[in-house]
């Protein structure tokens, strides 16, 4: 029997952390099942403590997830350990994950505690946690950059106290494969008990080694857990790729001798789910998720893959989730196979009466455009999930106009809880003229730090996706908005952001 | 004294081959500009034979440049190299790359072709490049997954008639770093005259680790060249990354030892001017150029990073040309703040009448909006070199009207080889309306396979810079406009893609 790696997805938890890429409650859950699609061990599912949100949505995984483990972050106290928990309850299985830095930067500079009492804060908090749960996981922040003596001492400690899983990151993503592994290697082989808890690996990607490393980790150094994100989203240049990680031990596993369960076929709807709630962009030569990554997929073909395919591939496009025949929708497309579709995209919906609204929405935009993308059904599952929730405001009507040698004016109708508001604007072209028109009459005074269009299937027949970031008084929402008129999307997606700023602001009011 | 690790780019080689990717002969001179700055030890241009667009885009280099050694792929005959040397003529420094695959899979497929005559072939093409130039370098293709035998005779025989470079490709991205750094170490110890070369590595990206395999053949292997690309540009997952893997080197001197020669304060502006170029977005969690890759830069600071930098930071944003402080210009900048600022974003011009053309428009542009943004400047200096080019289609002007219940109309006047053109069109929105007035003209019958909304520097106010990328009988050819108003840029991108295509056509004509 092969040795089984554990994948464990950080996309809600450490994915989230990024700036930019907050998420809510609704968002969260598509994406675990998502990943309960994708058959993932673990799924990291927040940071239950750190927000009523945060917990809301742990907890909201928590209980629609059967086959994942779900998991909730917990700093090294008894406070965190017990909201985790709590949070948890009703899952099928259920972890914490509680952490404390052991690196002397950060215990001085960050914890402003000495070893001893970081050792001690480590050994209580796997205590406390076992008593709640089974599943208890324990990371010395920045493992990689500690003392190797120290970090022996915490980990043996942690282990006796019940933690059923190691985990050692490379926190600031500072490691070399070969140096990670060995490092791997030398702490299993120095920490008495070691045989007594699975080890698992946490790299970041600051110098594009973090799936490498990671590799590492599970080879050199008998880690057999790989803490991971799809796309590797995360704070900086982000966390191991799950994608990457995930084929790399299945298309060599000649030399990794290792099984993971992952359902791959549903990688590329996970990574483009992931792109279009978060507004991130997967560039084109991303491995194995990029448009570029498969060139056949793309419709162009090299002379050496027309050959042979193995000339060039040494994996299949489909195994992963492009399909060289992409079944574009169209107005006279029915129910059913516009179901279909949305199972075939990872996008299924909760109730039959979603699937009746997001139906109902596609005939409206098939009577507008001739062809359907699979981008244009991912838009609109989008767009429909964002308004399930209870929005502030919301887009009615647009009008605009820009000529050359004139200054662009638009006039737009919106509701503000409930209530209609107009408004007009000039601007430096139509788009701002659309979203100082709102602004004009909310008077956020939130800083737009992101306007990007994302992802159109090729053509501007597509609808224009477009994702705004707002930023006021410390906190990032993004907004999503998709039409076919790129002006429209643009004033959805500001309101959008607009209502998430309010709720979230609700959100850490209630907090106190 | 420590070794020196040489950089080897290749973005307007293997980075150029990416579907979609390709340059014009100014773009090309533009990045190759850049990548001397850099101090890029060796740039490869092009593949002269290739076609006679790229030759002269290769001799235009060789002939501009002064500081990098200028280097062309050839396959392994006699034609391909007596091309490179001709378009090389003129360089302080030149090099010939030849490869021929020594696979069996590409041997028989894709070559058909028997391991003796592949033998033979690539003698006989290092000795014949070596009578041309002194700099000869010659690479396997699929070296990795070659016969060991088999390929310890080709480089033996390779170095035997003068080969001075030894590059050993992982053409399918199927290597893992402890495996490749091995299989290098493995062929300098086998090959008997390995010590009369310079070895290389090439990487490519399929599985996630180019940088980490193109180190592990630096480290363990014992190469001192790296081939890699700006952004790691190339086909289906790219390149090896210049930018991850120079700072690599750098951040983790302590274990490579190694010195590399780059200035890497202008990296983030090779990044961002090959991006702008070829229209592939780099992602927000792209490991040192993207976006978030230095939280702090983006105005976010965490609670860690505050107390002390180095708990999160292993490298300095200011090291590759993130600046915390932004110079934004405005209308009442001077000639020399623009010239400066120019020069600081790496895209300084040929003549000062360029100069004089670029700040003209910039003070156009400021009249039109408050603050002009660094993106905004290159824009500017994009869409300027593009003009440079004979354009057979330029835009005069648009005016454009959507309104919610409506159809979005457009009407354009443009240019047509010096003739003015008018055109009315609906469309889905307003975008693909004045699209769709510019074909009902033109009828191109080219198929869109990409439309792009660029990096703007966060606000509407910033300018669009749309990218449109269009195929058409086999030609894949990417158009870039900006404008505030998002309308005008995708109509000025979709004429510049228009004018290239039909340049394209004229080029496979001519040669034949």
């Amino acid at each position: 029997m092969a040795d089984q790696l554990i994948i464990f997805d950080t996309t809600l938890r450490d994915g989230e952390q990024s700036p930019g890429a907050s998420m809510n409650k609704d968002e969260k859950l598509r994406i675990a099942r998502q990943l309960e699609r994708l058959k993932v061990d673990v799924i990291e599912a927040g940071f239950a403590a750190s927000s009523n949100g945060d917990f809301e949505a742990v907890q909201g995984i928590a209980r629609a997830i059967k086959d994942s483990t779900i998991c909730s972050l917990s700093r090294a106290n008894d406070r965190d350990i017990s909201r985790a928990a709590e949070a948890l309850k009703g899952a099928n299985r259920s972890r914490i994950h509680t952490f404390i830095a052991t690196s002397a930067l950060h215990m001085e500079k960050k914890l402003r505690m000495t070893p001893d009492q970081v050792f001690e804060q480590a050994k209580l908090a796997v205590r406390f946690a076992r008593n709640l749960v089974a599943d208890v996981e324990f990371s010395p922040e920045d493992a990689y950059r500690s003392d190797e003596d120290f970090l022996c001492r915490v980990i043996e400690a942690a282990i006796n106290e019940g933690a059923t899983t190691i985990n050692v990151p490379d926190t600031v993503g500072y490691a070399i494969p070969e140096l990670y592994g060995t490092f791997i290697k030398t702490l299993r082989e120095r920490v008495p008990n070691s045989d007594k808890a699975i080890w698992s690996v946490h790299c970041h990607n600051d110098l594009g080694m973090a799936v490498a490393n990671s590799l590492a980790g599970v080879k050199i150094g008998g880690a057999r857990q790989v803490e991971c994100t799809i796309n590797g989203l995360g704070e900086r240049a982000g966390n191991c790729s799950l994608e990457e990680v995930v084929m790399a031990v299945k298309t060599r596993r000649d030399y990794f001798g290792l099984d993971v369960d992952i359902e791959t076929q549903h990688i590329l709807a996970a990574s483009r789910m992931v792109s279009q709630i978060t507004g991130f962009v997967v560039q084109p030569n991303k491995a194995i998720v990029g448009a570029n990554a498969f060139a056949h997929a793309a419709g162009i073909h090299q002379d050496g893959v027309l050959k042979a395919r193995d000339t060039y591939e040494i994996m299949r496009a489909e195994d992963v989730g492009w399909s060289a025949n992409k079944i574009v929708l169209s107005k006279v497309s029915g129910r059913n196979a516009f179901k279909q579709r949305l199972q075939d995209l990872g996008a299924q919906m909760e109730s039959e009466s979603d699937v009746n609204a997001a139906f109902a929405r596609f005939k409206e935009l098939a009577d507008r455009k001739s062809e359907i993308f699979d981008e244009d059904i991912l838009a609109l599952v989008g767009s429909e999930s964002v308004a399930r929730e209870k929005e502030q405001y919301s887009f009615v009507s647009l009008s605009q106009h820009s000529e050359t040698g004139e200054r662009p004016q638009a006039s737009i109708v919106f509701t503000a809880d409930g209530k209609e508001v107009k408004s007009s604007s000039d601007g430096d072209g139509p788009v701002d003229a659309s979203l100082k028109a709102i602004e004009a009459q909310v008077k956020s005074g939130a800083e737009m730090v992101l306007y990007s269009v994302n992802a159109i299937s090729g053509s501007t027949e597509s609808q224009g996706e477009v994702t705004v970031r707002l930023q006021h008084g410390g906190r990032v929402v993004n907004g999503v908005g998709a039409d076919p008129d790129i002006i429209v999307a643009s004033a959805k997606a500001y309101l959008s952001a607009l209502s998430k700023l309010h709720s979230k602001a609700d959100r850490v009011a209630a907090q106190g």
